[in-house]
C-alpha cells in the first residue's frame, strides 16, 4: 500500500515538523486534529489543509499520525471508534501495542529534539520504525524514505533504551551545559568562553568513542582536584552531588553495569 | 620586556601543544625539562631543542613555562633555587600564589582539552592570563596574542569556578554520552543513530543559551516517561541515581544556587 494522503492527531512540535516535511516531499495532509483547536487552526493554516475538532468524523485516509503528548496517546485514539484504519504513532517511549486494537498499527518515531523556532534537517533525522506485518513496514518504510536517508528497524524495547539514552545525550548533556553557564555567571565570565572547548568535545566524538577520548579529573584519579572542586561547591548541594556521582562514574568506569 | 626565549618544565599534553604553538610563531624553545627524561627526550626531539635532568642548570631563559600535573607544581618548582627568573604555571585550579617566590609569576591557561593525538586551533582557543604587575601582563598578552585571539585576564577565583565550569562542559558532558553509548550497545544498537541529535543539541547552544533551549522529560515535568526511565534503569544503580539527580535538578531549575 502506497500512503499517499495522512491526517495527522496532535498539532505540536513533532507534528508541525513533520507534516510539513512530509507536504513538501507530495504527501496530501487531509487534515489536522487537536485537543487544543486554537493549535489545529494554527498547523491547518500553515499546511492550507482542514482542522476537524470530532475524532469520529474523520475523513478518508490513508494513514493516521499520532503525535500528542506520550500520557493521552490512550486517550486520544480511544475516542476513535472506526479502528478499520491504518495508524502510528510518533512517540519514543511509549508501546506499539497500544494501537493494537486497529487494523494496521506501527511506529514512526522520528530520533529528534523538536523546537517549533528551529529547523530540523530531516534527511539526517533517523526514523525509526515498527511494525507486526512486513506489508505495513514496506509502506511505512517508502514513506520515511521521502523524507530521511536514515530509516531503522527498531522494536518496542530497543526503542525504549533508545530514548533513554537520547535523553542522556540530548537533554542532560544541554543540562550539564546550562550548569557550567550558570557557575560562570556567577563569576562574571562569559560563557563563550567554553564554546571552543564544547565545539572540541563535540567534534573529538565524530570519530571516536566517548568512552576513549574521556580527559579531566576523574579519569586522570586527580582526587587532589577533585577535591578542590567539591570544596568550591561548598553550599551548593545540589550541584556537588552531581560533581561527585559522575566523577565517581567516570572513576569507576562501570559502563556496563 | 619581549619574550623570545622559553624553557619548559614539563613535556605533557599542554607542553608539547603549547610549545610546538609557540615555536611556529617563532618563538625559541631554549629546553625541557621533565621529570620523566624519556618524555623529555621525546618532546625536544620534536622540538629540536635540548633536554635537561638538572633543575639548576637551567640556561640563561626569558620565561619558564610550568606545565607539570597540579599536585607536583609545588615540589617541582621548590626544586629551582635561582629565584630571579620569570615564570608562569598552565593550569586551571592552582594559585597564582604558589609561585610568589620567584621575581615575575603570572599563570598562563590555554582553556582547552589537550589530548597528544588531537590538533588543537590555538588561534580559537582562549588564553587566560594573571600576574601581579601590569608590565609582566603586558608581556604575556603579547607572548599569548602569538597563539591566540582570544586573550583573558581571569584572576585566581574566577579562574578555578572557570575549571569546573569547563569540567561539567567538556568532561561530564562526554561521559554523559559515554553513557548513551554503552546504554545503545547493550540493546545492539549503534551509536551513529544519536549522532544527529547529538549534533542539533549542540548546535542550538552556539547562539542560544542552553537553559532557554532545554527539552525532554524534565523540561515537559513529564512525569509517566520519567518513571518508566527509572523502572527501566532498575539494577542500573548509579545510572539511576544519575538520571534522577539530573532529572531533579531541571525540573526544580535550580541554576542559581
Amino acid at each position: 500500500m502506497k500512503i499517499k494522503n495522512i491526517t495527522f492527531i496532535g498539532s505540536g512540535n513533532v507534528a508541525t515538523h513533520l507534516s510539513i516535511s512530509l507536504q513538501d516531499k507530495g504527501i496530501n495532509i487531509v487534515e489536522i486534529w487537536s485537543k487544543t483547536t486554537k493549535s489545529a487552526v494554527l498547523l491547518s493554516e500553515k499546511l492550507k489543509c482542514n482542522y476537524i475538532t470530532d475524532l469520529n468524523n474523520l475523513s478518508s485516509t490513508d494513514l493516521l499520525i499520532v503525535s500528542v503528548k506520550d500520557d493521552v496517546i490512550s486517550e486520544v485514539i480511544s475516542k476513535i471508534k472506526d479502528k478499520n484504519i491504518n495508524i502510528v504513532h510518533t512517540s519514543g517511549s511509549v508501546d506499539l501495542d497500544v494501537l493494537e486494537d486497529f487494523s494496521n498499527y506501527g511506529v514512526f518515531y522520528p530520533l529528534q529534539s523538536f523546537n517549533k523556532e528551529v529547523e530540523v534537517d530531516f534527511s539526517i533525522t533517523p526514523i525509526c520504525i515498527e511494525s507486526k506485518t512486513s506489508e505495513f513496514s514496506d509502506s511505512l518504510k517508502e514513506l520515511a524514505s521521502k523524507i530521511s536517508d536514515s530509516i531503522n528497524f527498531i522494536n518496542s524495547e530497543q526503542r525504549k533504551q533508545l530514548h533513554i539514552a537520547a535523553v542522556f545525550a540530548c537533554n542532560f548533556t544541554n543540562h550539564i551545559l546550562s550548569i557550567s553557564e550558570s557557575i560562570l555567571k556567577k563569576s562574571d565570565l562569559d560563557f563563550n568562553l567554553l564554546k571552543p572547548l564544547i565545539e572540541h568535545t563535540f567534534n573529538k566524538i565524530k570519530d571516536s568513542s566517548p568512552s576513549e577520548v574521556q580527559t579531566g579529573p576523574a579519569k586522570r584519579e586527580d582526587y587532589n582536584t577533585i577535591e578542590k572542586h567539591l570544596n568550591l561547591l561548598e553550599g551548593k548541594s545540589d550541584l556537588k552531588i552531581i560533581y561527585s556521582k559522575i566523577t565517581n562514574h567516570i572513576i569507576n568506569n562501570n559502563l556496563d553495569e
